[in-house]
């Protein structure tokens, strides 16, 4: 079977060939993708390509919650009708918004921008929970919804993040087993999420 | 439940916005290609946003085969070792990558970037219909494989395109039926494509 970007004219080449580097787009689905943005008017073409363009530059991550924002602190940290003193801790940016469409919760995160990984490399000291501890301990907030993947990974991150919290008094408290384990948090459907929510647990 | 668009920062709105429009694409997906890009490497997101924007610029239809291609006529029209005398129809570009992957193909093309469909308002005269018949007539070649789907509109098309050829006393074949009918050319295996052109059929 010869590649398609052999096949294809190299302007079509050069795109099928950047989109197959996308997570879950194969040589099939990125050709079909290309055509389909051949025919496509030329504003939305360009305006996936400015927008793509821009990403990088226009966002930064929240100096206090590390939520990806275009201004620091993020709209959430800012909002002033938000509860202050309820901290959802996450793991990536994408459950951030998982959380944010069930519309139910009210008040602010902290994104920790992974989760403890020893099999990965990845140690408490490459995630944000120094910066956790620090916000806590600053802040003095009611409580922390530990909301990490019912996975090992996320349930362990979520033991050791408790461990560092128990000693500052604060409320500690981890989404209810109405995420099926092992699965992934941003998959969930709202209600479930919303279920989880409320069935929150002390750890 | 609130849209994607109301909760992401605004550079990463913009993005998921344009990606939605893509077929195939809902906004769970959107919204993870675009937290994947924004971590991916600079060079990575900006090769795809330039291929997107010389997309169009860098791109045009053959004067002889109208596929897509960057100079006309296209590589494969040019390319002298194939054999001209072959002229397989299909109706999308897309079609022509499907049988140039199996390698097994060594004749020339003519797309008709379409498929007679009056539901859909498309009529003879919307597709390359004419040009092939003055091709056929010009060229005078040994056999005309009329590549089109094998669903309704496909076998239509193929049996008004044999009624304007065989005055031209052209052989003129389909491909066989190892394809599924109401199936997807550009969605068949390698194997089955290569079967499908062994076994072609006279009309």
């Amino acid at each position: 079977m010869r590649p398609f970007t052999t096949i294809a004219p190299p302007p079509m080449a050069r795109l099928i060939e950047a989109l197959v580097k996308l997570p879950g787009i194969g040589p099939k689905t990125a050709s079909r993708l290309a055509f389909y943005l051949l025919r496509a008017p030329e504003e939305e073409v360009m305006a996936l390509a400015e927008a793509l363009r821009n990403l990088k530059q226009q966002t930064r991550l929240c100096e206090i919650c590390f939520h990806i924002t275009d201004e620091s602190p993020c709209a959430i940290c800012r909002d002033e009708r938000r509860d202050h003193g309820l901290i959802c801790v996450v793991e990536e940016p994408l459950d951030v918004l998982a959380i944010e469409r069930t519309g139910e919760y009210t008040g602010v995160y902290h994104v920790l921008h992974g989760v403890i990984s020893p099999m990965d490399g990845v140690g408490p000291e490459d995630l944000r929970i120094r910066e956790l501890v620090e916000r806590v301990r600053r802040e003095a907030p009611r409580e922390v919804i530990l909301a990490t993947n019912p996975s090992l990974e996320g349930e362990n991150t979520a033991v050791y993040i408790h461990r560092l919290l128990a000693p500052l008094g604060v409320r500690v408290t981890r989404l209810a087993r109405g995420l099926p384990v092992g699965g992934d948090l941003d998959y969930a459907d709202e209600i479930t999420l919303v279920r989880a929510l409320q069935g929150r647990q002390e750890m």
